[in-house]
């Protein structure tokens, strides 16, 4: 069983409108909510992040969300579970990383208690003021797909971590992809931009679990056709020396861009367009393919979960 | 090192005057919001513990800490991690649980990813509109101590459930207070009846670590001794069988009752009274004894952290 099964169950057992999109607009509070969780050995290994890294990216990720909704970051509460042999300097420098990744918001509170393993639960809050919020069942045919930031590094970081050798590339090459992978940058920018810009209704999403899981989620949850250009998608050149390196830029994941469906694109990286249909549809430049839920799951699972 | 130095460590690190409640107070926003973790094997066991009663103890234990701070309970998010061979039917237990223990809140969101064993975050966020929120720091001298809830019932049902005998008790008495230990009821009715009476200044916690933990940690954080008697302690008479069942009441801990500090008692269970001084002074029916934070910690690690 996995995790879309299981998400299924929980809305079924609440019978809840509010499951859905990363956040949760609470619309009488003003704010969006989110929680993420990183777990050792599941998601970060302590032989590859340093404590600085951890709380970075732990932060950094709920960050994303947040982003992603349209709403202003704001507040941050961040419970950890930690095994006897993390020491106060782990702690110190854990909050160090995390009040750097915060982008204007604040850590107001968390928890802390044992466990075996390193456990890390992080709330972010954000503000809806004066923004127009996304959600992903909110895109419409006739609108421009636009994106922000570089696809395929971070997925590409983690392999080189992982042991992967890649002779074809620098060591400052390999350590651009580490630091990608290690400490993402959510495009709060970006966000902005669209949720003051845009007057109608649109959808965004981070692409946390790869740019193809993004478009195939704002496809299924919009029952729209999502088409785009392959070679629009910004991504580092050097990842075009890897054999299979577009299958990295679309389901390696962690690159915490941020993809969008809008009416106004002005000034925006335009990648493609909404269309009527289902599914996700990526043009090449001799051919092109139609990915349905079930491929995009299965090429993840298999490129990136093995 | 202990959790109390991490909090210090945590507190410089970020610098931050959030915190030192179990709830934030974010006033801009009127709400108040906490997270708290459950970790199996630290803090449950799958032995003693259904599915769906540990849904209900995550979340009533976070309801309780906004309970304390005063405003009423409205949101929650769930971050579940769970081992492979935790299925379908567990999450609906789960989650059914969850949902019989919100008082009112909703459910909105959460995260599921997996891990080596159960780890539960839940963070809840209260409304404070009507309602006076209080602060640990805000005890005065001349107030009076009131509390709700029996105590020591919840430690005693971990006792039995750990497999100590208690021959002196019934088994309906057990199963009374094993459900103590197992389903905690948060005070949300003496939290709003508190939180919607006192015009000025007040302190208020849950007793989830223990009566006297409580009870010090207001006295630290207000610079105040915390005087009570004993006898006015509210718990279950089948506990008085139980050697030294005094240590149960004062340090056994995840009562989730409430104790506050207020001018006006009216209608209220009064157990004592702040006083110029420092730390916790507890009158027995022949003696008295003064408690510093240190042996309030000892006597918790003693008894119930071996």
């Amino acid at each position: 069983m996995k995790e879309k099964d299981f998400i299924k169950i929980i809305t079924d057992t609440l019978n809840s409108s509010y499951i859905g999109d990363d956040c949760a607009l609470l619309e009488d509070l003003g704010i969006t909510v989110t929680q993420d969780s990183l777990v050792e050995d599941v998601h970060f290994s302590r032989k590859f992040a340093t404590p600085y890294q951890l709380g970075y990216k732990s932060v950094m990720v709920n960050i994303s969300d947040i982003c992603a909704s349209g709403a202003e970051p704001k507040y941050l509460t961040i419970a950890l579970s930690l095994p006897d042999d993390v020491d106060g300097s782990f702690i110190k420098d854990f909050y160090k990383g995390a009040k750097d990744a915060v982008l204007g918001a604040k850590i107001v509170g968390g928890d802390i208690t044992g466990a075996d393993k390193i456990y890390i639960s992080v709330t972010a809050i954000g503000v809806t003021k004066n923004r127009n919020i996304s959600s992903r069942s909110h895109a419409k045919t006739g609108q421009k797909i636009v994106i922000a930031g570089e696809h395929g590094s971070s997925g590409l970081g983690l392999k080189i971590l992982s042991g992967e050798m890649y002779p074809e590339l620098s060591n400052f090459e390999k350590e651009e992809f580490i630091k990608a992978h290690l400490m993402p940058q959510a495009k709060s920018e970006f966000s902005e931009k669209i949720s003051t810009s845009q007057k109608g209704k649109y959808a965004m999403m981070d692409t946390s679990d790869g740019l193809a899981d993004a478009l195939s989620a704002i496809s299924e949850a919009s029952s729209v056709l999502m088409e785009i250009d392959f070679q629009k998608i910004p991504h580092n050149k050097s990842l075009e020396i890897i054999p299979n390196y577009s299958d990295m830029i679309l389901y390696g994941g962690e690159d915490y861009g941020i993809i969008a469906t809008v009416d106004n694109a002005d000034g925006l990286t335009v990648i493609g367009e909404v269309k009527e249909g289902l599914g996700v549809k990526i043009n090449y430049d001799n051919f092109s393919e139609t990915l349905i839920r079930k491929d995009v799951d299965e090429k993840i699972y298999k490129h990136f979960k093995e």
